[in-house]
């Protein structure tokens, strides 16, 4: 640890910043004191952002993502397909598919991945609501989980769970991302490229 | 812009955060996540100290460091050297000067450096209290600068400004730091180290 130096206030600061991920104890110091710094227009509104996010956010007790409402905005669009459930590891890929505008159907976000190495098993995640979520009028459930081996275990897992229904459960297309360049691509996704080959 | 994907009160936190030194947007969206799956043990707290920070932190009328008394616990602290002044650009180098534990006297904040490209002229930094301070008990003026070109520039300036008063005007030595190898070091570093070599 770091000798404390600051007064006590700035100290716990710095702490609790260095707590964010991306920032370690050094970067911590350097955002604590732009805080400092720049109180009217950085410190003072950051401290508000954190003070609503913690009395206004929750989770969607429909698809676990957040938000200030429960069932979220995107449950509640309209304009959305019920028919198709995204399902997703975190929040973060629900937002990294959101930004891509490529999903027209509703989320369902687990909260993790399968991993009994480090005791997460199903129980841990939010996937018994998906099960009673897959009825109609979803008619197909997509599961948009890392390409990973806990995802795709994970995604073998909710497969099996999702069996018997009049569901189809579709995963991801995998193969070379757009602008990769095959001298540098892993050899696992070359394999799946080629396996997946399409027609022109 | 990354396109808008979670509600406004949370794209305005990932502003905000993105607005600290050491992360960008595509840190501050996972430091905003991780605040909010760690409500109470992250973002509950980082939003009470940020609040406090805002209300209690002033800075010192003596020496431009930041803490919640003016004068500082620094100033005002009886062991503290009042004939020595040491006089830093910023509150990090303060702080780091702490952590090292090496100084005995008390300090100065300039604020800053003189950077005439930039703007930066000597009535921008906080100059005109250190020349007031520089009287009688006050006998050593260290000027702690960053061996930049204009840390050195500012270093002249004071020089200048502080000449004709019964005051020593020092400054940090220069040469190969400990642990440094001199393979690495750049050719100014070493050519320091050669000119203020000391006999063994």
């Amino acid at each position: 640890m770091a000798k404390q130096t600051a007064g006590p206030e700035i100290e716990r600061l710095i702490a609790l910043l260095a707590r964010l991920p991306g920032l370690g104890h050094r970067s911590a110091r350097k955002a604590a004191l732009a805080l400092i710094k720049r109180r009217t227009d950085l410190l003072e509104p950051l401290a508000a952002a954190l003070a609503e996010a913690a009395s206004r956010i929750v989770t969607c007790q429909t698809c676990g993502n957040v938000d200030t409402l429960s069932p979220c905005t995107i449950c509640r669009d309209p304009r959305r397909d019920q028919s198709l459930i995204v399902v997703v590891e975190e929040i973060g890929d629900l937002w990294a598919l959101e930004r891509a505008g490529v999903v027209t159907g509703v989320y369902h976000v687990l909260g993790g991945h399968l991993s009994p190495l480090d005791g997460v098993g199903p129980a841990d995640l939010n996937i018994g609501r998906l099960i009673e979520r897959a009825a109609p009028p979803v008619q197909e459930v997509l599961l948009a989980l890392n390409a990973t081996v806990e995802g795709q275990a994970t995604a073998h897992y909710l497969t099996d769970q999702l069996r018997g229904r009049d569901i189809k459960v579709t995963r991801l297309a995998q193969g070379v991302p757009i602008g990769g360049e095959l001298d540098y691509l892993d050899e696992g996704t070359l394999a799946a490229a080629i396996k997946s080959r399409r027609m022109l």
